[in-house]
């Protein structure tokens, strides 16, 4: 058996391991139980129905499908000659979903803080959105935001941003998994001047993705604030023909009620709910202001939520009401936003101020605990995403989406229970390793598939002509 | 002129800039003005009364102050043969100061989270300590504490516990700068049978570091609830006598105010007003339920208050009206609290936490906005512990507590705004510097001071002790 741990012989270990990885598909087209690379972790968290963990553990995978789960020992008997990758005390867990986020917005972030919602959005955000956005900006945008990811650990993202199939052809390339929502909105946007032309788009768009083992095209009608009702339908319709998920933004602020109820004599969520707008496939993003019966709306329509509380909390957006919406029967998952308004993309983040902001805004600190917190990162957010029978946990016939956590520092020390760690104290700097389907996209903080240098220079090229944009 | 990078040079580097450093009183006795080191950086975060930001700049210091600010190309005029220390394009910025927290008590982190609070305390704090808490015990973990915050920027940091000779000793050890609370409580506890013990402790305490460069004694009655009046007194008269500050728990949860009023027919604030306990050397830590009476004595008797955001949201006990107190004048500085209810000492965290926190309370996205956090974390933490002279901000005269912060990476690229990174992106594993008192403690990420791995072992096991203890 081979064995390899970090240390000196790492460059060595990124070769074998990225030439394992690569050799996968192929070496076991022909034998569905073939294991090609079994990770030996400190411990594993599976996140699976029972909330497995392994001290130690190890997880042996093949054809990019997560094929045996158990201790080192066993697994060492059943695959005597696989190579092993040794990541030493590392906490390994399933790869974390990021069920909400504008990722080519990575090129805003921090453009503008701390101002009025209006302000923000008419004297910075809409200006530089209007000058800049193309499909080259889309692309360094997406290829710097994903390029955060594979570092901070998030395996899985949902997108709803312009061009998106630049971004689709930016995350295959890096490897990393997405479901990409071609925006829909009702005002001449950089890529679609009317709506009609943003729904062809996206109809382009999902035709040529369908069945992408990495991508999953899905259609973004923006808000029912930003859209009529002709619009909303044909996106609906356009999703079922397609049977393809639907993201948009619902009830983010109070401002948005007040303007359905003026408009509509409803909710946003009722609204929606008279267009028969709302089904199992539509994931609604934020879903602040709600009231009961919305609750109850969303529950009886199997409507998933992607709460951003980071996002809600810089904007001041409000507190959504997670615990009720998961006591409902809601799947609720959880996501960063775009880094214009977060300002980053770490999903540890993201669990960390759920599992906070819950407690304190209920007055019980037992509301949201670490591994429910955990839970919405990972399984949930599969959940909220359609994609629970291929990701979210670490078990055998899942696609191998992991990561490792480094734990051999103060800040970890000591380790009571690595899932309080993972929320309370893990930021998404401790990732170490990130693998999407077998393949490895980083290994001990060297991302694989991206020339780091190259896209962080892109950024900064596209900053200096944000700032021109806003002057 | 000598200069050097990050980079291959590390291990000379580290070997220069450790002699430079300890080097540098030595060599400036006789003289005020010698300048031992220049620091050169991508941006230098000053924090002074205009919020000077120089991009790059650089600082010269000697015996251990800051002797000079500017562009490099200035220092490079005035200090031409001075060895430098380029932090490439590092923010450079003051070191953060912890308001508040129970340093050892990072050997309980993760022990227990998302209980009740009396369940929290009964079932595992208390025992805990009960059972473990020695002056080894002590040693153990103000070692495994001031290494994570060496390694996460804080330079200063404010501590009650018992047995705080050892921390004094193992935090002079490390380099770090504290204000070190006596803890004197009613019931028996490790290091003092009775409240009279412990205020001869304290006072021995005292007597023993006052007058130290790195270490100012306090005494730290534990808060209204666990004293009774002669002992508050007591605690008063100790600290008037000796001019040192006093530290004390104050309207954390909305129980002790019902007990205070329920004893004293008063709320904590005014209650503690009438035994005329409070003062200008009154560091009141969380302070979250106070009326408008309560927030008007505290700015009336110059009472500073040390902000707990994440121990505040995870034990849910409320929000503080920060944005009231700041506007009545109060000086409120940042703390992490002790890592059992947080679960990390990261500064950083707490500047982001407590600029969230307030936006969403208050409904307002202007609230408390990034440069204000970061100057909670800095000069107006140096305040709260009256020791604005001497630390939180970069300037001419004061002590040399510095920190860098790298930027080399996905998340934090763009660059628009260097203060808005530092709040809403960095964390404390971004740290790459730290310097105390001139003394280099940590160089791109290596801890000079302490043998990490050893403290991360002893940590480890006391975890098994404390373990056994709560079973």
């Amino acid at each position: 058996m081979m064995r390899t741990t970090h240390g000196p012989m790492l460059s060595l270990l990124v070769a074998i391991a990225t030439w394992v990885s690569a050799a996968t598909p192929a070496a076991s087209q022909g034998d569905p139980t073939a294991v090609s690379l079994v990770i030996r972790a400190g411990t594993v968290v599976t996140m699976d129905a029972d909330r497995h963990v392994l001290s130690p553990g190890a997880v042996a995978i093949g054809g990019g499908e997560i094929r045996a789960v158990g201790t080192p020992e066993t697994l060492a008997a059943r695959f005597p000659t696989t190579f092993v990758l040794d990541v030493g005390s590392d906490l390994l867990l399933p790869g974390l979903i990021n069920t909400h986020g504008h990722v080519p917005m990575v090129l805003y972030r921090g453009l503008a803080d701390d101002l009025a919602l209006m302000d923000w959005l008419e004297r910075f955000i809409f200006p530089a959105e209007a000058r800049t956005v193309t499909a080259e900006f889309v692309r360094a945008g997406t290829r710097l935001g994903v390029l955060e990811m594979i570092r901070s650990g998030t395996t899985t993202f949902s997108d709803m941003y312009y061009f998106e199939e630049e971004s689709a052809i930016v995350t295959k390339e890096a490897g990393l998994r997405a479901v990409l929502g071609q925006s829909v909105i009702q005002f001449p946007v950089a890529d679609a001047p009317t709506p009609a032309d943003a729904l062809v788009r996206a109809e382009a768009f999902i035709r040529d993705w369908r069945g992408d083992p990495l991508i999953t095209p899905a259609v973004a009608p923006h808000s029912m604030y930003t859209l009529d009702a002709a619009t909303l339908t044909a996106a609906r319709d356009l999703a079922r023909r397609h049977d393809v998920p639907v993201m948009i933004h619902l009830a983010e602020t109070q401002a948005e009620v007040a303007l359905s109820r003026q408009r509509h004599g409803a909710s946003p969520t009722q609204y929606l709910n008279t267009l028969e707008f709302l089904g199992p496939n539509v994931l609604a993003a934020h879903a602040v202001w709600l009231d009961d019966d919305d609750v109850a709306i969303l529950a009886a329509r199997g409507v998933a939520v992607s709460h951003n509380p980071e996002s809600n909390m810089k904007l001041a957006s409000g507190i959504a009401p997670v615990p009720k919406l998961r006591a409902a029967g809601v799947v609720v998952g959880l996501g960063t936003d775009g880094a214009a308004s977060n300002n980053d993309l770490d999903m540890f983040d993201a669990m960390r101020q759920a599992a906070l902001l819950h407690k304190v805004a209920s007055g019980d600190p037992r509301t949201l605990p670490a591994g429910e917190a955990l839970a919405m990162a990972t399984i949930e957010g599969a959940r909220a995403l359609g994609m629970e029978a291929r990701v979210g946990s670490i078990e055998v016939g899942k696609q191998a989406d992991l990561i490792s956590v480094g734990i051999d520092d103060a800040r970890h020390t000591p380790m009571y229970d690595p899932v309080s760690h993972l929320v309370y104290v893990t930021h998404g700097t401790d990732v170490r390793t990130t693998i999407v389907a077998g393949r490895v996209l980083m290994l001990d903080r060297r991302v694989q598939t991206l020339d780091e240098e190259a896209v962080r220079a892109e950024g900064r090229r596209w900053a200096a002509r944000v700032r021109d944009a806003v002057r």
